[in-house]
């Protein structure tokens, strides 16, 4: 869709502003998904919600990667795996116990695995405004995943943002280019009820 | 508001996805205010939602600040002037002639300054999640950043991000904590028609 420049601005009533705080509020860390694929369409109407967030510059440095080869999702839950256990051994006693408790990510069942980075070189905007805080082309890559993560939950999708990931692993898995930062790895799918 | 945890969720219509798509595809860097002034009650609800944001481990490290005397207001603007000189050198010819005839900010007009930022070292959450990519707790102040323009502009007002700035020079104005990370300066205000 496209926008006229001309149109007049949409106004937004008492309503819509209720509905957008509920959307806020109910939006959760999904980590149990239902089986049941997604619709390549959904994801595609996310992804393009998802990149008119702002950016710096209007560098657009997002990058999404679908990851769908069995190889490829194993070794990302290896690597979630490693990356847990050493965090479990950061803590001790109740608190290890009930860290060992937790559901921290739904990477076997999620239908949908999104990667998504930041093009640190990325020509659009010619660097306009990133001079001084370079970490704004990440940070704005950041926007669009929480524009992409509303949308979502207002679709009834759930997304979880699996965080416990050695970088420079996902990096090598994933065949990034050397001057792509990884920022998250998201997984999509119908929550489980409860 | 809290809420009540055995509430059914919402369920969102195609009207409210339609004006939410909207939403974000209306949200502007906004550079151009008028001088009215916004209630405080404004800006503690869009605060309030800001901070339904998703945190790494519920760490929820961000911290904002309302920049209001006229003395570090001043040293924002000089700061920006420095770091737009060095910015417009960075560029020749005809390219610089045009950086020249942006307006990348509205300081002087905006009546409302917020400088946001990450507290590294917050103890909520013990570091769940952010071991591996401690990043994660400055991506989370993003998010929520994201939520406040969302929700700003819903209400009609106009957010824009100043990133042209030394942030070391900014930590040393606003008096911020040694282990608290500058990430943001938003000014905000009701935009001028335009």
């Amino acid at each position: 869709m496209t926008i006229e420049t001309k149109q007049r601005p949409p106004r937004f009533d008492e309503a819509f502003k209720a509905q957008f705080a509920a959307l806020v509020r109910w939006r959760r860390d999904v980590r149990r998904f239902r089986s049941d694929p997604v619709a390549s369409s959904l994801i595609e109407r996310l992804l393009a919600l998802a990149v008119c967030a702002p950016s710096v510059g209007l560098s657009q440095p997002w990058r999404f990667i679908l990851v769908e080869t069995p190889e490829r999702r194993r070794a990302i839950s290896e690597n979630f795996a490693k990356a847990n256990q050493a965090a479990l051994e950061g803590y001790a006693g109740e608190r290890q116990a009930r860290y060992a408790r937790l559901k921290l990510e739904g990477l076997a069942q999620a239908p949908v695995h999104l990667a998504v980075c930041a093009d640190e070189t990325t020509a659009a905007g010619h660097g306009l405004g990133s001079r001084t805080m370079p970490e704004t082309i990440r940070y704005s890559v950041v926007t669009a995943i929480q524009t992409l993560w509303l949308a979502a939950r207002a679709e009834g999708l759930g997304v979880g943002w699996v965080s416990i990931l050695d970088p420079a692993a996902v990096h090598e898995t994933l065949e990034l280019p050397p001057h792509w930062t990884f920022i998250a790895y998201l997984c999509i799918g119908w929550p489980e009820p409860g």
